[in-house]
């Protein structure tokens, strides 16, 4: 059986989203889990808040719509910068309110929990998080941009915990 | 020219709401206000955050559509408390959804403009506030619950800034 898994990493500027398709064979390899899509959803930083929001609901409602995930992964909000956290959590209220909408079930991780389903350390750097997911995907070159690399691993996370 | 005004509480377990129509006669009087409607869109701590979101957003479209403000007066979000903020922001952030698709202008005030605009003192405590928008609204008692009477107070200030 096949299980598709969007990731997302939220944010309002850019929200990074992929697409997998996961298939148990009994135990994991190369070859059970294959890359759909992957890419982000940008919004201008010169259009109002609002428009940018309804930028986020109708494009991740339609990439839904294409897909058609069995699960969503998504980060966890904590709070990073005290400048930018109000304006990512806002993206994020719009993006549970599209998830709930489509019925779509979804589970969180924090950037640590993804750090340690990929390497096994959940200190592990950027460039580390990055070989994982190219090497688990059996990609010659890490996704670009981070945003969606990082949406990447949230998706093969959600993999890995099954 | 009347123009009808909608204040919005922003939270997630409780957004107040109160809606004016208010009437410029060349000088401020009593007379030139009235009372709508008022109350609260509530969702139950219990319930997942996007089943809280998806009701925020229908009961916050069905209002709209039901008084056809010609502007929105919103209370700016701040940092209070930590382990709120992002509930709320999430809040906020589908409140500014509904707001961008509705296209309604709208006008953002701290609650410390909100205190000057109706006491004339930026530090008033709340029950000067409350018993400010039942003098000004002509009411025999101040409204309840306290998320409506802060919405009315949002409602007028918005009004008072014309």
């Amino acid at each position: 059986m096949t299980q598709r898994i969007l990731g997302l990493d939220p944010g309002l500027a850019i929200l990074g989203f992929g697409v997998l398709d996961c298939q148990n064979r009994g135990q994991l390899d190369e070859s059970s889990v294959a890359i759909l899509d992957f890419g982000v959803i940008e919004t201008p930083a010169k259009t109002a808040v609002g428009d940018r929001l309804c930028t986020i609901y109708d494009d991740l409602h339609s990439l839904i719509q294409q897909w058609q995930p069995d699960l969503i992964s998504i980060e966890k909000l904590f709070f990073y910068r005290m400048g930018n956290t109000i304006l990512v959590a806002q993206a994020r209220g719009v993006i549970m309110l599209v998830l709930a909408q489509q019925k779509i079930p979804f589970i969180e991780f924090t950037p640590a929990q993804v750090k340690q389903a990929l390497t096994g350390y959940g200190n592990a750097d950027k460039q580390a998080v990055q070989a994982a997911v190219a090497r688990e995907l059996n990609l010659a070159s890490i996704p670009r941009p981070d945003d969606a690399a990082d949406a990447l691993a949230l998706a093969l996370a959600a993999w890995f915990q099954r």
